[in-house]
């Protein structure tokens, strides 16, 4: 059961919100979506967009400016929140783990494995319901910004076949080898470091080329070099390097005097819109 | 003396927001700038932007997406908040009066009048101070959104010769006419309606009339139809029939489907820094 609760015209299109009972997390969640002009007339591809720490659905729809590009080139946006919510939940005073952290995983440990399962929402539950409710199509394609920009690409990259193109805004690319990751994947994984090597981007390239997997999907990631967290928490020389050594496709863009808010997202979210669109249409 | 409180690079250029001491309103203000890519080289003129009910000058710079315009166009964007803060100033528990809710009016009335002195502020102190302290010329175009819209209408009206262009989205047309403009100007300027004239856009057109001034700024206004204030707060057929009767030039775009929110002023920011970069350049 979907219930609308944000309805607005923008771009030529609607700017919506709905609340829904997921069956993933075990509990209600919100996400955005943006319906361009061109799906009154006729179905349309997907870009579903991950935020990053403290952010819920709300972030990017109000600040990035995504919606004229995806009216330019007949995307819809799908944003979920970042984690499960509510009284019922478990969470942590930091603003860096529990509600609002997810980290786009499947807790194993309690008290988090019982709604921390964003892994398995944003991979099947979200698209499964948006693909029976709205006037899209099958193709899809991911993007996020920082945790975000880790789910994007932790979830492109253990399922190929489900995107055809993925981006991120100063991801956190090596989560197993930061503050932040290790802070996040020991409460909700153990401290088991085999076990984060499936959300982890960097050891996820690495396992792509030692199983000689050969569907490889490009990578396109935007980084500011103001950015106050490249050098503790993104690193995204880590991934990087595997790449390089994998033979797989990432293009690398440093913004010079970037820093790691939405004014840097904004800058080039047009550019990702259009990356992807190219992509989707093939 | 100008403190910088935010520096961010966007678009090829900076949104920074700057503190500093009002004489006008006798206090701090912040105000918020966009420097474009062109502003390195070159002096640019300036947009200036009035927010509207509960604002400050965050909202404009995070949800607008108008610094991707200004970019284009070589425009500086000028955005100060809605009224004097601090715990000194006088206040109201309701959202449309005292903090957050100026009416860029100076205010005649005790306790109002000796911090809320708007008008001045916008229309001398801080194009005077950003003249001084930025590279930008001393050619101005002004813009607003309700509350702001109002500001930005009246402004252009009593000072035709200081600006280039005006426009507004979803504006008070006729504040003596609305319970917005009502409450405001009762408690701001007292209960004598004619003190009220000079703060009201559709009284000014009659008056510009009655007094055969000829120069005459085009104004430029969006509203969208399903916008929950029209009928009651906005009416915007008011200024449209002084305006004719006046003959003075006035575009009203009715937009179907729009509301009141940042969406609808994101949607159609573009055509008005468009329109106010042609206008600057004559």
């Amino acid at each position: 059961m979907l219930e609308r609760i944000e309805h607005r015209a923008c771009f030529g299109g609607w700017q919506d919100v709905y609340r829904h009972r997921s069956r993933a997390v075990d509990g209600d969640m919100r996400f955005a979506i943006y319906l361009p002009p061109q799906a009154e007339h006729q179905k349309v591809p997907v870009l579903y967009w991950l935020s990053g720490l403290t952010c819920t659905e709300q972030n990017f729809i109000t600040k990035a400016g995504a919606q004229r590009y995806a009216a330019e080139h007949g995307l819809a946006l799908v944003v979920c929140d970042t984690s499960p919510r509510g009284d019922n939940v478990a969470d942590d005073a930091a603003y860096d783990l529990g509600q609002g952290a997810g980290f786009y995983v499947n807790a194993t440990v309690s008290p988090w494995s019982q709604h921390y399962r964003m892994y398995d929402y944003v991979v099947h539950e979200l698209p499964a319901l948006v693909e029976q409710s709205f006037p899209v199509t099958n193709k899809r394609a991911i993007s996020g910004h920082s945790m975000g920009g880790h789910g994007a690409l932790t979830i492109a990259l253990k399922n190929p076949g489900r995107y055809s193109s993925v981006s991120a805004f100063s991801p956190i690319v090596a989560p197993s080898r930061v503050p932040w990751g290790e802070k996040a994947l020991t409460t909700y994984l153990g401290s088991d470091r085999e076990t984060w090597r499936a959300y982890d981007a960097t050891e996820l390239v690495k396992l792509t080329h030692e199983k000689g997997a050969n569907e490889k999907i490009p990578m396109l990631i935007e980084q500011g070099d103001a950015d106050e967290f490249l050098r503790t928490q993104l690193k995204p020389e880590l991934l990087q390097a595997a790449a390089e050594a994998a033979g797989y496709p990432l293009e690398l863009r440093m913004r010079t005097g970037y820093d790691h808010s939405y004014y840097f997202v904004a800058s080039f979210i047009g550019d990702h819109v259009a990356y992807h669109a190219a992509a989707l249409r093939t």
